[in-house]
């Protein structure tokens, strides 16, 4: 693909299938083109002479120097037309047409073929089945929606096109302007990552948000969201986040999503903000495009209403944003300032009869307090207050301060005005309190994602040659399923792993375990046999003396259980003092978008009954692995609550590195369970391993 | 207090310090009662002839049959006025004035003034520090908020004055209509659980609506409520949640509410929706007000946008609802009613070139689906669909099948008369899909309030005078702190307690361990040491041959740890199995407004590190106490997940429940931990007890 920005500001745009008949989609895009576009539109239909006052060409090879071609014929000839444009030497198409993958097998191979022409030639296709695309900076409606955007600095992509259509309409009633708009359709050659690419280099968006139903390929979505939102905040709806949503997401576009935990962990490393519904997205949207960033998590609330000041500080408890405390200097200048029955504690109540001259006041003297990172204005109806003069007093006390201000109004259809005045200066307006509090807290969330430093995953000096041995083996020896006796694979990668051997005599086992010394744990080696405890394979703390005996026991055991299973031997195993350890859990799952998911929790009834873990996607960097210790509810547990042991978390995050490595190196490992990884006050231990592998992959 | 229904509903109103003079409150209010009030309204003012064309009188002493007086004298003289007011027989009195308990000690000594004069006159008091009342049945604004509510169905309390003239300012432009509106303030006299028990009574009140920042009688709220909402929903917001929010609502309005839990328990054992937000308030009101009750939980969405639609059912995953699954028949019907392209499953998709005979026909299939309880019609801007057509068609289909429909008309002012059809028949629409299935999700749960059986505690028969005995015995033994030598006292109400006994010496220790048999467990009982286990005072599984020693050794390990505690002697105590048993806590604080709160959780980390809890108001019922061991997330470790012996559930909730017999018994314990209460696979133990006394109580 060539750069996408010919596509956003083209000179000369064909619309192939222009159409005078109203009502068809050639006839919407070629009149919403004609209505503002300021370059030259072109028609190109083989059955017609004119169309809207425009000459008809047979065909794009007649044409030169068209930017961006936009297909609207049946899907039959779509893909011909698209063959055209290549030969054309035309860089950009947008296939509005529909009946590709969303339409069966035959929809499917001619997407196929579609994406083989735009490889081979290096074609920018958006779509199929897409609405069209949009940029207000060329004044260009592409699309076949009944509404242009307001031109402005959000940028919006969106795999459904109804939602384009639907928000348009409502955010044109409110002025909220847009820069580029695209629709993505099926995503068969350009998808989410290209046009976070390119709207992150464009200096004229301020915001980007996306309304996704999957992501095309996880770990490149991450790595351009990534760089990109150290400058440009992304936020988007991932909807399919529930089990019902994804199986309509599935019927509707066919996106099969991975799990949601994926997306959770993949935006959190991407600094994506993510939300759930329509109303978040653009209160997220205005307030970033709007307000500059906190510098301070501290919230200033200046009120005339005792009551809803006191919602608005719930919503600061409930946001992971404060209520800020004011310096003395500032509680004596309110004090002076404010009539006795007034609180001059944040919340501020300036009180009921308050005009604006002591509103302003009290909001400037909030403003200038150093703890002061945000503020809310909230008023509410009185017989003494003016809203447009308060309006014009906050947006020069916003000015003045450069602090970000959210205002909420809790009046009717009389607040419009004062409304008007704030959300001109770029200050957003809400009438519940609760909202207001969520948009400064994104602020706050965004002013964290680009404080953060740079996130790169550490690489460690491993044993790679030796891991590929031991998994080649395997797979050469028909085992996908391994074990504990494969525990090799993660020495080779720098794990810990308590010392010991699979052996498959009672003389071996005695051997060994002189050789390990002490008690030992025992464990029976079979692929077949995947819950080795309940059917008694594990002895624990066996004496020197037991280990003969043990291990014909096992043996027996796992016979009796399944008498044609096969039993690889017994691994001999030194003892991991639980006592003084936690049990830990270290899983990977892989995600058909992301790639291999890394989970991290603590072991026994926290994974499995308290579902109490923390994702990320490989490759996990050391701060991100950190995060995760962090993110667990029972995360006191490993810092010495109730009287434990303070286990080694720098080894628990190396060891989750270590383990992010290991799987991102071999592909082949679709699935890994390290259960446990036992905590140590010094170092990390593994001690079992579930694997599963991809012969394929290797 | 007499019965309210004069107060919303009077013929004869006197306003004490009516005035003629714009600006001030007696006149705000004196000319919105002249505005529509139907009846007649009287001034009284010594220091005016006239007022607003009325004839002024003195002194309420000067009149008969009136109603309701208002006053809005000087807080210095407003006393005498409501004293005047029972002198002339008025049963109704809202003091508007300020100045009383939220304004220093002389204003609480003014308020007890009041209150002292309503108790013996049996007077209604409204405030005092009140925005007035509301009454539309009688065209009533005694307020002097600046605008008059749209009558309407809904009836509204709010501890902010300033709640209500923002919500009226908001709530007129929006056509939502109120009935009788009151302004609690500092609710002196009349308060929540007064104004629940009126509008549970009228008939022309669907919703009740709440603002509270406290309750004044958690117990007698519950109960109100409780009755109330079998017939008539109430809807509140309960502000100063968080730990913020709750000092902020202490300095507005002087309320020291109790714990949060409290609060959410208390709402939940009265039936009572909570909610957090201005928006959720009046969404869950509309929907209350204007749609039947579901009879399911199965949501059928029929859209024109499948993105939308994909949002939405995640809305649905994320609420207690499910997606309905379509009969055959109903898929059939789908099938040859809709394109091809169309998806018939839930959620329905008749795509966007769909008109309005398309949807409607859809609408109409899937409401006559069996499984479908209730209905979102979400519909986006097409060339092909008219607003208005598809709202006169969901008001015809909604009506005709009487399922409860939501509406999401996801564009902009292009929807507003669609919406108001919609809102006329008592649809609720939004833009927010998310919204729409909130709503519903509201109406599922008030439908589960109406379901359920009334909630009668079980009274189990005690040894009252027993349990009186043990705990007056120990206060006048100067005893507070009570520990495991008073197990007795479970014993009393019937709560199972290992074999044992407290001995003070070594040879009758012996004897008891010998008396239990076996191994025993033995505690150092003083009321010095509250962490026994930490200085070594319990000791496990002591065999018969070791009592001796080990009595000596445990006491003199809390010698060492405190030379000059009291040493009441050393617990012998039977062993409970904990290999077989599940430890799990029940505990009792008190809150000031809702008494003894009963909390259940799993011993050990679960409730210390993760929180997990389940709270209920006592006494509690045996439903509310099962639904307590079901709520805690570990729930699953009780029914025996992983390879746990299952727990006596029964036997847990009948502990809980005679615990909460105890606590509602003697309001003297105010606090209490049986800590662990061991769940065994048939019984429930209750081995360790620390219990707080107030002498005062008993």
């Amino acid at each position: 693909m060539g750069e996408l920005s010919t596509l956003f500001a083209p000179q000369r745009v064909a619309v192939v299938g222009a159409s005078e008949e109203t009502g068809t989609v050639g006839y919407a895009i070629t009149s919403n083109l004609l209505a503002e576009f300021e370059g030259e539109t072109v028609a190109v239909n083989p059955n017609q002479e004119e169309v809207l006052g425009l000459d008809c060409h047979d065909s794009l090879t007649d044409l030169e120097n068209v930017d961006v071609a936009i297909v609207v014929v049946p899907a039959t000839v779509a893909v011909d037309v698209v063959r055209d444009a290549a030969r054309a030497g035309i860089e950009n198409v947008v296939v509005v047409t529909a009946g590709f993958s969303e339409a069966g097998s035959d929809g499917s191979a001619r997407e196929a073929e579609l994406v083989e022409i735009a490889t081979e030639h290096d074609l920018n296709v958006v779509g199929p089945n897409s609405l069209g695309v949009m940029s207000t900076g060329v004044g260009m409606n592409a699309t076949f929606g009944p509404r242009t955007a307001t031109p402005g600095t959000i940028s919006f992509m969106s795999q459904s096109g109804a939602f384009i259509t639907a928000v348009l309409d409502w955010a044109g009633d409110r002025e909220i302007g847009f820069r580029d708009i695209v629709s993505l359709g099926n995503k068969a050659v350009l998808d989410e990552s290209d046009f976070v690419r390119e709207w992150g280099d464009d200096p004229e968006t301020d915001v980007i948000l996306g309304y996704l139903e999957d992501v095309a390929d996880g770990r490149e979505f991450i790595e351009a969201a990534r760089e990109v939102t150290r400058e440009t905040p992304i936020v988007t709806v991932k909807s399919g986040r529930t089990e019902a949503g994804a199986s309509a997401a599935a019927s509707h576009t066919g996106a099969i999503a991975g799990s949601d935990e994926a997306y959770e962990a993949g935006f959190k490393q991407a600094g994506v903000l993510r939300v759930d519904t329509v109303q978040e997205l653009f209160d997220f949207a205005s307030i970033l495009d709007g307000q500059p960033l906190p510098d301070g998590d501290g919230v200033a609330i200046v009120t005339n209403a005792g009551g809803p000041g006191v919602m608005t500080t719930d919503a600061v408890g409930d946001a992971a944003l404060r209520l800020a405390e004011f310096e003395d200097e500032t509680l004596d200048r309110l004090s002076e300032a404010l009539p006795s029955e007034a609180n001059i504690f944040n919340p501020v109540d300036v009180i009921g009869d308050a005009d604006v001259e002591r509103f302003a006041t009290a909001i400037e003297i909030a403003l200038s307090d150093p703890g002061v990172g945000m503020a809310v204005v909230l008023a509410c109806p009185t017989a003494t207050l003016s809203f447009e003069a308060l309006a014009d007093e906050t947006v020069r006390l916003q000015a003045e301060y450069a602090t970000p201000v959210a205002a909420t109004l809790m009046g009717g259809s009389g607040t419009d005005a004062a409304a008007a005045t704030l959300r001109e200066a770029g200050i957003p307006t809400y009438f519940d309190p609760a909202r207001a509090v969520r948009s400064l807290d994104a602020l706050r969330e965004y002013a964290a994602i680009r404080d953060h430093d740079p996130v790169e995953p550490t690489t460690f000096d491993v044993e790679y040659d030796r891991a590929r041995e031991i998994l080649t083996s395997a797979v050469e020896r028909g085992r996908t399923h391994l074990g504990v006796e494969s525990m090799d694979l993660l020495d080779a990668y720098g794990i810990s792993t308590p010392q010991g051997e699979v052996v498959d005599s009672p003389g071996d086992a005695e051997r060994v375990a002189r050789e390990i010394g002490g008690e030992v744990v025992m464990k029976i080696v079979s692929p077949d046999i995947s819950h080795k405890s309940d059917i008694g394979g594990v002895e624990v703390g066996v004496p020197q003396e037991a280990v003969r005996d043990t291990y014909e026991d096992i043996v027996v055991r796992a016979r009796n259980y399944q008498p044609d299973g096969s039993i690889v031997g017994v691994q001999i195993q030194e003892m991991v003092d639980l006592d003084e350890g936690t049990e830990t859990i270290i899983g990977v799952s892989r995600d058909p978008q992301f790639g291999p998911l890394v989970m991290f929790g603590l072991g026994g009834i926290f994974v499995e009954v308290m579902e109490d873990t923390a994702f990320r996607v490989a490759p996990v960097a050391g701060s991100e692995a950190r995060a995760m210790l962090g993110e667990i509810k029972s995360a006191p547990l490993l810092s010495g609550a109730r009287g434990r042991t303070p286990a080694d978390r720098a080894a628990l995050v190396e060891t989750i590195q270590r383990v992010s490595q290991l799987v991102t190196d071999f592909p082949a490992i679709t699935e890994l369970d390290i259960n446990p990884v036992v905590a140590q006050p010094e170092g990390a231990t593994a001690v079992d391993l579930r694997l599963t592998l991809d012969q394929e992959k290797l």
